[in-house]
This record gives C-alpha cells, structure tokens and sequence, in this order.
C-alpha cells in the first residue's frame, strides 16, 4: 500500500450551526467560531468558499421594491413576461450592457456594473424574507473576499488562507448552472501553465485552469441549494499565497469570440 | 462539538499508480485495482472520475496525422494561423456546426458530432505519444462511462456507483478553462429542485444544478494537467442511482439564447 501522504487528496468540508445572517454580521469571524464549534476548525492554505447571498446580507444589500420605480422599458418586458416591472427596473439599473434579452421570460442575460455576464444582473429574492424585498450583489465581492479574509485570519492563527465569494450563473451551450467565483482573496484565480510540457514534452493543450470556480463549484456540492450552510472548507489544494481578485476571470469583450 | 456525522463534507481522492494507458485496457479493472492499491477502494455511492484523456487512448482513439489530406478551407485556415493543416481539416470533419471561428489564431469553436460545444474539436495533442499523432475524444462518452461502470462494478461489490468522463473546456464570458463532463453513468447528470421552496417559502430562482459538471471541476483540481492522475474517487455525494446520459447537459440549440 502506498503511504497515504502521497496520495492526492482534497476535502470539502460545509460549516453548519450558523445563525441567519444578518447587517453588520462579521462573517469572516463567525465562520472561523462555527468551524472551530464543529470541530473543523480552519487550517493553513484552506479556501473559505463563502456563499454570496450569505455576504449581500452582511452587506446590507436589500432593496426594497417598493422603492423602485419603473421606467417604460421595464413595464413593457413586464407585461410581456408576467413578471415584476419594478424588479426588471431594478435588474436594468445594475446591468451595464444587455446581451440577450428574451422579453417573453423576461429574462435578461447582462454584463453587471462589476463585470460579471449572467441573468438577471444576480439579483435574488429566494431566501431573502419578505415579500418586496430582494437582495443585489454585493458592491464589491473581491472587498468582501478580502475582508473576510482579514476577519477570519485576526480570528484564528492560519497561514495562507484563501476566500472565495460565490454564486449560482448559468451557462451558455450547457444546461444547468454551476457555481463561480465572483470574488477571490489570498491566492491567484487562474492557475497558470504557459509555457509548461508535458510527459512527451508538448506544449499543454489547455493553459489556463479556473481554479477559482471549479474550487467555487465543488463548494457548491456541499452548500447545496436547500442545506443552508453558508460557508464551506476546501481542504488540501496548497495553493500559493498571492495578492490577486476575481477579475482575472472575466474576459475583455474585446477578447471574446462569444460577443 | 457537533457529531461529526452530521457535518456535510466530500473527499476527493486522486487514484495514484497507474500505468499508461493503452488500447483495449479495460478501465474500470484498472482503477479499482490501483484504488485498492493505495488503501481507498471505492465505496458505495462514489463518482469515479475519468479523465476524457484515458478513456480515448483506451479505446485507440489515436490519429495518425499523416493519414488526413486537408482540403481548401483546412488549408487557407492553416496558412492564416500557421497551424497544422491536417489538424484542422480533422477538427473540420469532427464538426457538425461552426459556431465562432478565429482564423488568425486557428481557432474553431464548434459543435462537434456527439453535441459538445467546445474549441477544435476536443483534439488534442498534449500527452499522447508521436510527432504526428493525435486524439479524438470518444466515440460516444456515456457508453464509456457505462462501460468503465460496469468494469469497475464487476471488480469491486460496490452499490450506486456513479461515473463521469471529463474534459477540459474554455466557456463564454470567463477566462480559464474549467473541467466538465462529457460521459455519465449511475446518477442524474442535473440536480432538478424544480417546484421546491426555501426556507422562507418562496420559490428557488436556480433551480437545475449541473452536479455532474461541478463533480469533474472538482476532480480536476486533485487530478491537475501534468500529474498524470486519470481517475480521481468523488465520495460523500449520496446521489441516486438513475439510468441517465451527459446529454441533458446539452442545451437544445433552439433554447439556446446564445447561438
């Protein structure tokens, strides 16, 4: 049998007994006592892979429809789609370019002010109470990473940790959505292998691996949907400390054949 | 403390030891014997993740490039990008629509025969053997799951077994590749919360999670490009055995806002 410390190994660990998440929460602080009360408590080169709804709420990132007010646009995509004018206002608001419009589902599919190309500029109404209430991206999600960061490591004596803020896009071409990093702090998103050779000495096909979102999506397994586990441990990737953000996932509209 | 029971958590288990693979090696044998090898045999419920890369050498997936004569367009394309004719003209014939097409770069974004949507084809020449020679992906990746499956069933007593063949693909929008599933076997490719509720009783916005392309990003992560780990044990996941296919991971091109 080989000895165990030479067999590649990841473990994804969800950190559960968290209250509602609520303004002003320090969440950083809080997921390091959960981890610590359930006997898992954070470790060196550990990825916190935090859910982004459980940081808008942090963040205070509510709106309330009531507030909204809908221009001409939005009440025509609503009477087309059935759905809420002021809530396709409010998606229209946080959207800088449209790139797909489907008016009948009234489903927008946009380039948020951060960058981010997904449906409905992120805005979510599950698991927020309330019946106006809806909860919008955070402002800035690699801040948050970074804060997080920052809270969790005054917290608990950890080297290189990583942060990821988390959410749930679709795709094009495939079905089903996965999770992606929206924010990244401690370690470099993209995992870079220019210039590398393989076995027989060719140049690798692929060079440039999303470390970030698979590491976001494996989370995702964990949290589930339903579960209400807001943060998870990705345990045994040894990443390398670095200064970085998510933004090296998005790719120039320049650059991109798919625009 | 929590009974750890109850914490939610996946390991992720590279399977170490291998040989190079080769035709007609019959996977599923392979790698219960090298799990069992290396003290983690596969357990009820796991996801045995194959790499796309084994599994077309096993079945002599090869190409000898000296064998293909490229046409016009294959030849214009080459002049332009300074690749190799013949390898376009073969991602030309392994394509069945041409979605985005770069040619000073040589790059084909296309629909290839079984559906996948994905750059050249999914040829690739990165770690197989030969000057000339390359790989095509397999012929019809979940009867290779099944395969690997019932290999692997046969070998070792184990109940609900699922299995994923992966590849590395590029996406729209984001930088970075990421690994998705080509091949399933054992367990729903798509996660469906359809008609489910939160914790506040409102309806889920996401409500069909791509399990099966989160399982093979997660796996790439221990797997990595030159560790030449080709099957990694995802355990933890409890998924229900099903009769299923990869192929509802592919999005109908008439539903597809993005063609």
């Amino acid at each position: 049998m080989q000895n165990a410390m030479d067999i590649p190994r990841l473990e994804i660990i969800g950190i559960t007994g968290l209250p509602e998440i609520r303004p002003g929460d320090r969440l950083g602080k809080m997921f390091v006592e959960a981890a610590q009360a359930q006997g898992t408590p954070l470790d060196d080169h550990d990825v916190l892979v935090v859910a982004q709804k459980a940081v808008s709420k942090a963040e205070g990132r509510f709106v309330d429809l009531r507030t909204v007010k809908p221009k001409a646009h939005a009440l025509q995509l609503a009477e087309r789609s059935g759905k809420d004018a002021r809530l396709i206002q409010l998606v229209l608001l946080e959207t800088r370019h449209i790139l797909k419009l489907d008016p009948d589902r009234g489903l927008i599919i946009g380039e948020t002010r951060h960058g981010f190309v997904c449906a409905n500029a992120g805005i979510d109404a599950s698991n927020v109470p309330g019946e106006d209430t809806v909860l919008l991206l955070p402002e800035d999600p690699d801040a948050s990473a970074a804060r997080i960061r920052e809270e969790a490591m005054a917290e608990e004596d950890v080297r290189a940790l990583g942060v990821v803020v988390s959410d749930t896009f679709g795709r094009a071409f495939r079905e089903g959505h996965t999770d992606v990093a929206l924010g990244v702090a401690g370690f470099r998103a993209i995992v870079d292998y220019r210039g590398m050779r393989d076995a027989v000495g060719k140049e690798l096909r692929v060079t440039q691996m999303a470390m970030a979102d698979e590491i976001a999506g494996a989370a995702e397994m964990v949290a589930g949907k339903a579960n209400g586990i807001p943060a998870v441990i990705v345990r045994g990737l040894k990443l390398a400390e670095a200064k970085t953000d998510a933004k090296e996932l998005l790719r120039d509209r320049k650059n991109d054949l798919f625009r």
